[in-house]
């Protein structure tokens, strides 16, 4: 394989996200952990399915979302993830690829079907997530292919791997195939519950692995056990070259290099939708990053991104990223 | 099996929906007809969605659009039609279900797989369809159960079955159970390309057989050879008991029992996706004729249903229809 240079790699779960509204009685009579992603069977996956509303498909997974935000700001990327080849596997497939994604893991041939979640959308626009891994349970490190990493200049790894060992494994070995290339490490903490089933492991892996970090509000808290965001971001000062921390309608801290700034929320018209925030506020923080803009207008550009995805239904951009930069940042901002 | 009495039967290809977002150049370089349903082969579905940006899936088809409405709108609703025993088939099932209709037609469990139509979605709304009918190629005679035609007040057909031999056994099957149990039948006239290659035998059905006549404005002009929709509605009179010709922002003309109304488009905030709105028109008209409504007012909910629908990706109702027709129609409306 030619390592052309790519901006970003990302590896993640590769889930097609089954999206329905639900009112807040429906979570109570299902036990459902409002605002929180839990990982269901495939018999709690049916019983589930059978008892939502109406549902749209829409590809997602955490880093595959980064990554089709970061294609369309412009970048070059590229995903490793596992589907199975059957009918939601090949939607998974074409829709990374028809956003500009490069995807060559291969699928399974047998086995568990293609993962899924089952998103439970509120009036309020909170999500409440459940993911069937499927097909996901196979990725292992034998998946990373090293001229994928070793191209690019941030491998960016979402924190739901380490609910799987052979999975973790995939991203040990991504992070020190990146790091001897001389290459940077992005994580994103992905949910509070993660950080607090693998606490000391997420430590350690950001204190000897990880180059820039992403977390929300309660995952920095999980993780360093401070109660707000300054707090947190004083106890990660120096372990990161860069940590943003998101706090949805009060903006994102960034930090690094020893500057330190808060920025604002984008104005959202119609708050639809908040799946995929975290995600799309990575893809403008990182199609920023490997571009070389400054910490600030790194979190802007996540903070615009972020604000597309939550003004509509599903965890990937609908609008024109590039022209909305454009609009926003200055014409030249993406040049 | 207990016939217990229901509003409408309908009998439709069961289709999910794969919507993207084109502009004009890729219907051009693709060689698709602007506004019309294509049918094509799996050959051409795979070359075509591999060409086409990223996608969401949403469970669609016409007969099964409009039953999703009736059902919305309060009334019983029941839907005979085909999917395989795939994902596809799974999603399409779980959605009709989930949305309140009755769907028990036994799924195919080999051949081609479930039925989908690629929509592409221009700047304008304008929706482009491509059908590929896989499983629904098997519908036929055998699965018209006469005790869901006979316990339904009205039976309701899509005009798209009749490209298919057996598919056009089981719609004069299903006409002939109604009549015979004193019941009405509906027909939508789906497409005017539909109607040219099947132009003698809609007039003849349509004299011999339909009660209930939905057609938008090129539908009506290619079954009648008129040129306005005052002309149709003429060339029509007589001829069945009610007929209602919808011409998008110019609303629709409704006739029966010597009356004729213009009924205005409901407004709409903004236009997304027009995919859906003939659909979504005959639900509203139908809940309000199986409840003994006015003509006008069957009109008027139908306008109103058919507003919702365009103001969003994908066929089918996502707002509180009863609601809105409450809003609009006075509180009683629908009790």
């Amino acid at each position: 394989m030619t390592a052309l240079s790519t901006d970003v790699a990302g590896i993640g779960n590769a889930i097609v996200d089954v999206l329905a509204k639900a009112d807040e009685a429906f979570l109570v009579k299902e036990g459902l952990a409002k605002g929180a992603m839990t990982l269901i069977d495939g018999a709690r996956a049916e019983q589930l399915y059978a008892a939502m509303g109406p549902a749209r498909e829409v590809s997602g997974g955490s880093a595959a979302n980064t990554l089709v935000g970061v294609a369309q700001l412009g970048g070059k990327a590229a995903f490793i993830g596992k589907v199975r080849n059957d009918q939601l596997g090949g939607i998974f497939r074409h829709d990374i690829r028809a956003a500009g994604v490069a995807f060559d893991t291969p699928p399974t041939t047998g086995g568990a079907p293609t993962a899924r979640c089952l998103i439970l959308v509120t009036p309020d626009a909170q999500r409440t997530m459940n993911t069937y891994l499927g097909a996901c349970v196979e990725l292992g490190p034998e998946d990373v292919e090293p001229a994928v990493i070793q191209a690019a200049k941030v491998t960016y790894l979402e924190g739901y791997l380490f609910d799987r060992p052979e999975a973790k494994a995939a991203f040990v070995k991504a992070a020190e195939l990146a790091h001897a290339a001389g290459r940077k490490v992005a994580l994103s903490l992905s949910d509070p519950f993660c950080v607090e089933r693998h606490g000391a492991e997420f430590r350690a892996l950001v204190e000897g692995h990880v180059d820039l970090l992403f977390a929300n509000l309660a995952e920095a808290r999980a993780l360093t056990g401070a109660d707000g965001a300054a707090g947190a971001a004083a106890a990660l000062e120096g372990k990161c070259e860069a940590l943003a921390i998101t706090m949805s309608e009060q903006g994102a801290l960034v930090q690094g290099g020893g500057e330190r700034h808060m920025i604002p929320a984008s104005p959202v018209d119609t708050l639809v939708d908040t799946t995929g925030a975290g995600d799309l506020f990575a893809a403008g923080f990182l199609a920023g990053y490997t571009r070389g803009k400054s910490l600030a207008d790194c979190g802007r550009l996540g903070a615009l991104a972020a604000a597309e995805v939550i003004s509509h239904y599903g965890a990937r951009p609908e609008a024109d990223l590039k022209a909305l930069a454009a609009r926003h940042l200055g014409t030249g901002f993406l040049a």
